[in-house]
């Protein structure tokens, strides 16, 4: 594969869904599980379109979920390639909610998704370059690091005291 | 609710899928979106077990995919609570594979999601405390503030100057 | 409902959907029921963000599939209502597919359904006028007409004698 | 494969579905794309029958919804093939509903699908020829002729000004 | 409920299903348990055509599978009431497989299913008595005693000493 | 395959299941067949384990079905391998209902599934003996000669005349 570089906004994937009956508990609501699968799917398709290959779900970073999400309510998921390092691609996901009938709009949540760049064996392989271009792509390429220190160290794979770049997540209120 | 204390061992909940065609991708591997909903479904029925109500997912942490699972391969989720802290509940899913033919079992993953207990106008309500026993359940525990105060930072809840426990993840090897 | 004048462009829904395994028939490729299926799922939401309310499926117009769409592709579905007849609006939908890793995008179909707004008892409503802007949203608005009296013809609900907008069909290259 | 003539009863196919919540929209009806999907899989089985093949979906044409089907009720779905063109089927299919515990019975709907009859590399075959017998199999084998050239005239790939037999869909109340 | 005397024949349920890839094993054959689901829904619509009022299942008789039924074959499953008793209904199942692009086809098996007619609280009640006309139809109806005896005793509700109609399994090679 | 013995423990498989929407029928009850559906998978798990092989289901012996199951609740499912016949083995499989928000949990029903030992090619092969152990293992272990006859002679594939086991059916309480 061509070490070809690529932008963010390449990278681009809008999902919406429709919440039916069989993806709510009992209460009626969204179950976690279920946005978490279509979060998944987006993230994966982003992946793909930056690395032109197919990918693998590497790991997921802390998501909260707010407000609860009803039957029949549309979701918008938008997901873009963040970073990349080496084999593996950082994916930011934003989920919004919309109650159409009650014209009410929502930011329901966001997360980070890290893929894995493979070959029709499973075999990771190097992905393109990315070139964050507005500042909000700058910014997230630049933290990026603090999030997968973090996620090194959480997985077991980094010793605390090396991941010098985390102390940054407690003096940033971005996160 | 009555505020009956109860054991961590009361919560645990077993479930054991198989990996179906229309749980996999193009390579014939277990999505980790699928994964991820399993967990959410079996974690919230641990919850609902500790507080004899219904419950609504709030969150989950980082969680990393090893190794890839196949079409056909059995998975075994064990589910329980390990904290209360007031109307929620942190509950720990570990993830075993089985390739049964081949007689091959492994360690999948693990993750911590949060719960709040809710009734049916999904209003949240004290959740019972919970007794830990074993050596283990007393570790994750102790442990289970300094997870709680990462996810309140990484969900803006809280800010980094006040999680004076997180310090506590970086010179600790268990996670 | 207020009668609040929109536009085609504040209609737009865009969907995304990978085909999985039970997406397909048996020689890997993608059935038709489930793409028209999906096509119908994206133009309900876009009938409803114009209209501000539940919806219904009211009819189907001729969709044709020029090429298979096989597993592991991913479908682009864009939406926009197109013109409004009192309570029924009429959505034009694109589809657009993707395989990625072969990093080709072709043109799968489009098509123009039918949908009634109605309230919480099913009654329809009248539904709120729409503004074409751009050239080719003035075109589809145009011929709106001709397609609504063939749609009228063919379920027999409008004598093809009285049809006298349909001729012009027949002197149009762009159907 | 050889060329034996075959009789439109030989390709009957009957289907009976329930409604299921998963089926259903917000109001509790059955989705429209739901139906489709239904009607797709019937009409290609009925294609599968007359032709002994595999078959894939060429096209749908203009299908209309009248009332609503709610939860609960009973679906039927007819499928035979009317017409066969080289390597292309035309279906029809009729849709009837249930409402079993209220002795109801309706009218839903009807389409016709066109099939293409391929082999296992997704090249199209002749297929074999087709008798019809009753009256009303003459009517809808003669028509067939006019539907199809509104459905290439419909999908541009034929030019209105040759579609000689369409002006006889506007002398035809059978429509 | 009106009491209205009802023909076996008025209770005849066709349903016809394609084996898609989520229906199949790690063989790509069926699974049994798809197929009990699938029996089971033809089954009860048979139950409420009978008794013009909702079903639930009360048992499945012994069901024992022949042969193995492939991806993308086509099952036709035909379900009718064979006798009532008070509240309850004895449904006939067969299942026939079809290999439509090799023109094989196969009696893949057949079970007895019993559905117990209630109103909207769940609450039993009295059914329609059944005609059988035919001498199969007179011959199951009259064997249905048998069954009975052996699905109380089976379950524990009549002991095996008062199943005297029992016996007569034993001297008749119709099972 | 070698022919090492085993124990009856070895092959337990615990089933965790939550009832959702699509689960359910127009009563909000759980679906006979999707607990049909259930008990083969976690039976075909249980008969994976014991054979270390790949399995397919034989048959299902009578099933009961005592108390609605209720949207919402949660089944647990166990199954174990009780005897085995050459190639084939018998899964007895136990399910137990939880309400629970109102604390109640409760015997669902029980069943036995039948099973075949099969490789790639789904040829049949030799399955290792089972060891019971404990005093309810013996009895499931010496009981299953009489259901197998019985299994036979409802099949048709014994006459009556030799089921010599199947008279004890009818002396003993415990079925």
């Amino acid at each position: 594969m061509e070490q070809k570089i690529k932008y963010v906004s390449d990278s681009l994937v809008v999902m919406t869904e429709m919440v039916l009956p069989n993806d709510t508990n009992t209460l009626g609501n969204l179950m976690g599980g279920r946005l978490l699968y279509w979060m998944d799917i987006v993230a994966a398709i982003s992946a793909q379109k930056h690395s032109n290959s197919l990918v693998v779900t590497a790991s997921v970073d802390n998501v909260s979920f707010q407000q609860p999400i009803k039957l029949g309510n549309v979701l918008i998921l938008e997901a873009r390639v963040t970073r990349v390092f080496n084999t593996s691609m950082e994916v930011f996901i934003e989920v919004f909610g919309e109650d159409i009938p009650n014209k009410t709009r929502f930011k329901s949540n966001s997360a980070f998704y890290t893929f894995v760049g493979v070959d029709k064996d499973s075999k990771p392989h190097i992905v393109p370059e990315i070139i964050p271009v507005s500042d909000i792509e700058k910014k997230m390429y630049s933290q990026a690091l603090q999030r997968r220190q973090l996620r090194l160290v959480l997985s077991g794979r980094m010793s605390p005291s090396d991941a010098t770049e985390i102390i940054g997540i407690f003096n940033n209120d971005q996160w």
